[in-house]
């Protein structure tokens, strides 16, 4: 595609070029514009028609946009922000530099940029920060004709029409009508007997993840934005929840492979970030660890005495690590999902015990029975046995108790997923293990 | 709510009852419900209007329906499935034992059982299963408002209205118009001069993730889906592609966290099942770390003689370990977004190489500082050094190897993640860090 665009640019092939872009998606041309020198970005831009490359300017990077905007004329640049929806205005000024915010400023009225400046002031983490204002507001004694009639004057300049908002004299919402209410009514009807009065609504300063989980939820198109005194300020739309739960898994991720979160993506980060990103973690975890050295290293006489106990270190640490991974993974998940709650912590502890108990009693058993076939040693095979069921019982209630305290204390769960529990539990199994062997192989410790 | 409902249904309050269930949401009603005996539940299902029943009902679980299917007289179990869209019909059908869906069936007409049948044929994962056949279709030489018309006849019965889809005379779909394009346009306007022709679709054997993805990258509320002669059959609607998303992220969850994928939530999954979707791959990592053991083994001549080289051990595995969990997941992150492909090989590579140096460097020198002062010795301290260097820069290319290896040979990257990698890199680490300590400590092995 790239190419192609490339190749009609240079040989001038203008008509050519502006039929082949009249018919791409916006999304598809922001991607294709990504990929173009400053110049050819610049070109095929402006072949676009006004709210084409409006729809198009939003789907861009940041730093695309930047390059844009760098190389626009002041009157294309005040066509462009004229045709954007407010919420991506406000997008645009939150992200570029302050140079090209003053633009931006300047080719918006008085009243905009007031509404500009209070959508800026909410958190990021807001609802307030995600919404737009761009709704469309009905009032309850509307007829339904007349709904239909003020939707088609105002639907070009809104973002989603086909969730409405019913209002009453002081913006208050008391009411919601979707365009497939409207459709299926008759045209006589007061919208007041139509409209949905179980109204769910969001708070300006609610935390956006639970924005999200709420479309989530109840499979809305749209949610409403109301401040302290239940006044529609804005609508949430369902492309933005999307991005929102999109961004908490990705993030979930990271933290659970113990690197801190990034906005960005994997190649726009730098290598110095992406090192900056992970070099804390590994350091933290590194130093940790240094705890089973001492624990290892106040035992030396066992292994000096029986070395084949080295050998069987890495294999005890790594399936209580594992162990003790799944049971935090599946908590952190569930907790995420809402389903596991600070309450339900005896019962999701008893059931990892009978979990942890079954899976126990297995590895132990076929490991224990392997080194008795390969070592011929009883007392060894024993060691293994037990060694193997305390590492994994106590690994999985460690597993599923770490998250939740975490929670309980407004720490991100997901922080206590493998890496830390892998450190946690290989100290306290190579404790588990050394103590099993002295007791059984009656080495003086 | 629940005592609240509980009172109201023992103090034959129904009225009362009907007045709380009216205004609540089909979503809550069906959380509801699902807390409720099975009696209290048909009470609470026979006091709602017949089109809400239907819709909380397709908002229950598997078993909640079961449970109250079996409650049901014949015609309620008729009113219920008629009112029914056709895809929450046929994720019933799929989910029921045989006996409940031979009275599902019986309660529907030969077309719609010839319908349900060829969605149920479509496999699992398809789009082809996820869709439903309810859209409304217009052709291109119809004007605005009679599509409008036709929009308000057929809206009721649709699952969705905003995105309509204009077929020629052999249902080929030739263009899209969203009922927004149609509000905004003049009514004598005719369709085929504003629909859409450059069409995003699905094939009916597409993957639902790629599906997912496409509403994800576009921001669609429906995608349709075609045969192979490029008919349309069916839609896609957001809803469904959100849960897809969703579904998605929590099996590459279970699966980086070394348990079998399950549709159950945590509570539902009895402990043997649990202990079923974890003793798989603990068995299987548990075995596989036999090798480290080996290598340990054959190095005992090394430690016997320097013992303390045995309390390193689990820091040095574990770094690696967490060294090359980071870039395993980043990696199978950006291949499920699609920001790396397979082609991006070697651009990956050398930037994990880059990272992990610097990584490295800093986490060489700072414990091999440690090692210094705390033992004043020297070649220890370069071992140790040394060891982390090699490590740390094998685990990151590893870690990003894998997951792209595993892509490449059609088996999921998720798989590639902590645990596996784990496994490899202690049996890799201890073979380094045995190797540099006999090389430098001049030991014989």
């Amino acid at each position: 595609m790239k190419d192609e665009v490339v190749a009609l640019i240079e040989q001038r092939k203008y008509k050519s070029l502006f039929d082949l872009l009249d018919v791409m998606n916006p999304v598809d041309l922001s991607l294709l514009m990504a990929e173009l020198n400053r110049e050819d970005m610049l070109k095929v831009f402006r072949l676009l028609p006004k709210d084409k490359a409006a729809d198009v300017f939003a789907y861009l990077q940041p730093d695309d946009q930047e390059k844009l905007i760098t190389s626009l004329t002041d009157s294309e640049l005040e066509n462009v922000i004229a045709e954007l929806f407010l919420d991506d205005t406000v997008d645009l000024v939150s992200e570029m530099p302050a140079t090209i915010v003053r633009r931006i400023l300047k080719t918006t009225d008085p009243h905009q940029r007031k509404l500009i400046n209070e959508i800026l002031q909410y958190p990021d983490d807001s609802a307030g920060s995600l919404m737009t204002i761009e709704f469309v507001d009905l009032r309850g004694n509307m007829t339904v004709d007349a709904a239909i009639e003020k939707i088609r004057r105002d639907a070009i300049d809104k973002e989603t029409i086909y969730t409405c908002y019913v209002l009453d004299d002081t913006r208050h919402l008391i009411g919601i009508v979707t365009v497939k209410d409207l459709l299926i009514a008759k045209g006589d009807t007061v919208l007041s007997e139509i409209m949905q009065t179980n109204i769910i609504s969001a708070h300006t300063l609610d935390d956006k993840e639970d924005v999200a989980k709420t479309f989530d939820k109840y499979h809305f198109l749209a949610l409403p934005v109301v401040d302290s005194e239940n006044r529609l300020v804005g609508i949430v739309t369902i492309d933005d929840a999307m991005d929102v739960l999109q961004e908490e898994n990705a993030e979930d991720f990271e933290i659970m492979a113990a690197v801190n979160p990034s906005d960005d993506t994997y190649f726009k980060t730098s290598v110095f970030k992406h090192a900056k990103n992970r070099i804390v973690w590994l350091t933290v975890l590194m130093f940790s660890s240094m705890l089973s050295g001492a624990i290892i290293n106040h035992f030396d006489a066992a292994f000096t005495a029986y070395p084949i106990l080295v050998s069987f270190m890495t294999m005890i640490s790594g399936t209580g690590g594992n162990s003790g991974s799944q049971s935090s993974t599946l908590v952190i998940r569930g907790m995420a999902t809402d389903e596991i709650k600070g309450r339900d912590y005896f019962r999701v502890a008893w059931k990892e015990f009978r979990v942890a108990l079954i899976c126990a009693v297995a590895l132990g058993l076929m490991n224990g029975l392997r080194v008795f076939v390969q070592y011929h040693d009883f007392r060894l095979a024993l060691v293994i046995f037990l060694t193997l069921i305390c590492t994994v019982v106590f690994s999985k209630l460690l597993g599923c108790s770490l998250p939740m305290l975490a929670k309980k204390i407004h720490v991100d769960p997901a922080i206590m997923a493998t890496p830390f529990i892998s450190t946690i539990v290989d100290a306290c199994s190579m404790f588990l293990y050394f103590t099993i062997a002295t007791g059984i192989l009656h080495i003086a410790a």
